[in-house]
């Protein structure tokens, strides 16, 4: 795939992924409509969508359809979004700027945006638990001709089935593993680390700790989820955990070194926030040299796991190559 | 079912979801054990367990054993306790004592408070997603005899199954509907209309309308998820879900009125704190005497509700009463 590829690749799966968000989040004009405000807010600011598109992308790999994957990606989604809101608040990192727009408190204040977030939080549940129609085939211009497709909430009362294309043990399955990788020994845990050594010197493994929660678990479990909904066998699902290891901490590696070189513009926060916070970093500890060799190190060897795929991996290994040159 | 024999039946059951809770939640110790530090705080606070043992009454009402409903009875106080430390928060409700104890907010901080909250909410989906071995019958003299036991947490790596004695699509339909209960058109809304009302005054359909989502959604899914894991039928699910309407408000109602004639020692916060924040309340709208008279005649209809499980619903019914009867 080359760079022009991934980069069309990329794009199409952010429109099918915005759309799915769209569909399976309640309306902006929803009662109480200040809090579905306010999520939509922060859903629809401009994310790359790398999570779920991970989740598409092991999911194709393994043999399965993006249509059964859609409902877990805008999930993951979700989640990720609950956590940036959570993280930005004033009694954690409180953050201002986010991609580029003031941040979900900055906006409806503090206690619309923790609702917000919990509410993310949930709306996640509710879509992995949901019966699920079939997601169509997108129309190519926008929204129009899904008109009178029925949505998520129609089927909310009716009997969990098998509309996901995924037994219902599976489904279970995925629910456990995005939970874990979510909760207080996976995402929470790594925040809860991160607030504990703020403005404190921190060590290589404590850094290292810290991502592979705080980050980590929820890039790796992506990889995971798409493939047991496409059901991979045990290799299958060995080799894209093993790629969702590594580029988990490639991409947060990379993503403290752009923190430092950045710009406002680029990056849509201010640049260098981190450090202005004392806050640990790998270009900190090991320098800019040494942690792009580490970064570089780790999506080669993602790129290696993948391999057993053959051209459905061709994606997957792109997006390895892409976390570790990405400019923003 | 006299007084006494409810006293003893709560009594009882309150252990039995504190033993449940005490296995289901990550020990005091785990890492990172802050954030563990916090939620045992909160959970273990001395609450009367009113949810999760109205998920086993409904349960058995309806020819279930407690036994399968013990897993979701946990995951509803987890979901209870999570929404509490949310709205004790300073952004929200700033409240210093909750059941007489300091907030969690008070004794850990604020971000901490706001991530214990957020590992609650995710724990209990992961309690719900899991493969729960059944749970043994509980030994007279605590803890000591439930060593060896596998604890959850050894089997959230297997294959979920149907452990919990209740069929996987059954047990996605308890996620689907406590989910919804408390997502943003159920509890969180409910506090977001609350916290849009504060300081403002509102007719008595808004404050039913917040109650009934507040509070009530949450209640009200206790019922409707203890009928499912014990596979009610359709009139038995409509009986639970009309008790569980009709004491979901009785209990906010008489919530009121207790706050508004209690003290610090009945209630364990501060009398009149909805008062002196010129919260609406029933008793301020409708008068004590009358919201007396809404509540019992709520409790009544709630009891006759459950006439049709004959004797396997007098549990119900007692607890109808003791819910506008309590003093605190």
């Amino acid at each position: 795939m080359t760079p022009e590829e991934l980069g069309r690749y990329l794009e199409e799966r952010r429109l099918l992924i915005d759309e799915a968000l769209d569909r399976y989040l309640p309306g902006a004009g929803d009662s109480p409509k200040e809090i579905h405000e306010a999520v939509r807010y922060s859903v629809f600011a401009g994310g790359k969508r790398l999570r779920p598109i991970l989740i598409l992308a092991a999911a194709e790999a393994a043999g399965g359809q993006v249509e059964q994957a859609l409902g877990a990606a805008a999930a993951i989604e979700m989640i990720h979004t609950y956590s940036l809101i959570h993280d930005d608040l004033p009694a954690m990192d409180d953050d201002e700027f986010r991609r580029g727009r003031l941040t979900c408190h900055k906006v409806y204040g503090e206690a619309m945006a923790i609702l917000a977030g919990d509410a993310l939080l949930t709306q996640a549940f509710i879509l992995l638990s949901a019966e699920i129609p079939p997601y169509p085939p997108l129309p190519k211009g926008g929204r129009g001709d899904l008109e009178g497709v029925r949505s998520p909430d129609s089927y909310a009362h009716g009997r969990a089935s098998d509309a996901w294309g995924v037994d219902p043990e599976a489904r279970l399955k995925v629910i456990q593993e995005i939970s874990q990788a979510a909760g207080s020994k996976g995402m929470v845990g790594g925040q809860v680390v991160d607030m504990l050594h703020e403005d404190r010197e921190v060590d290589l493994p404590t850094l290292q700790y810290l991502h592979e929660h705080k980050t980590g678990a929820l890039i790796r479990v992506c990889l995971r989820v798409g493939g047991i909904l496409a059901s991979a066998g045990s290799e299958q699902m060995e080799a894209l955990t093993i790629y969702g290891e590594r580029i988990g901490l490639a991409f947060q590696i990379v993503d403290d070194i752009l923190d430092l070189e950045g710009s406002l513009e680029a990056l849509g926060k201010r640049a260098g926030s981190d450090l202005r916070k004392k806050k640990a970093t790998f270009p900190a500890l090991l320098g800019i040299e040494e942690s792009r060799r580490w970064a570089n190190r780790l999506a080669s060897e993602a790129k290696q796991a993948v391999v057993i795929f053959g051209d459905r991996g061709a994606a997957l290994a792109a997006i390895a190559e892409f976390v570790v040159t990405r400019r923003g």
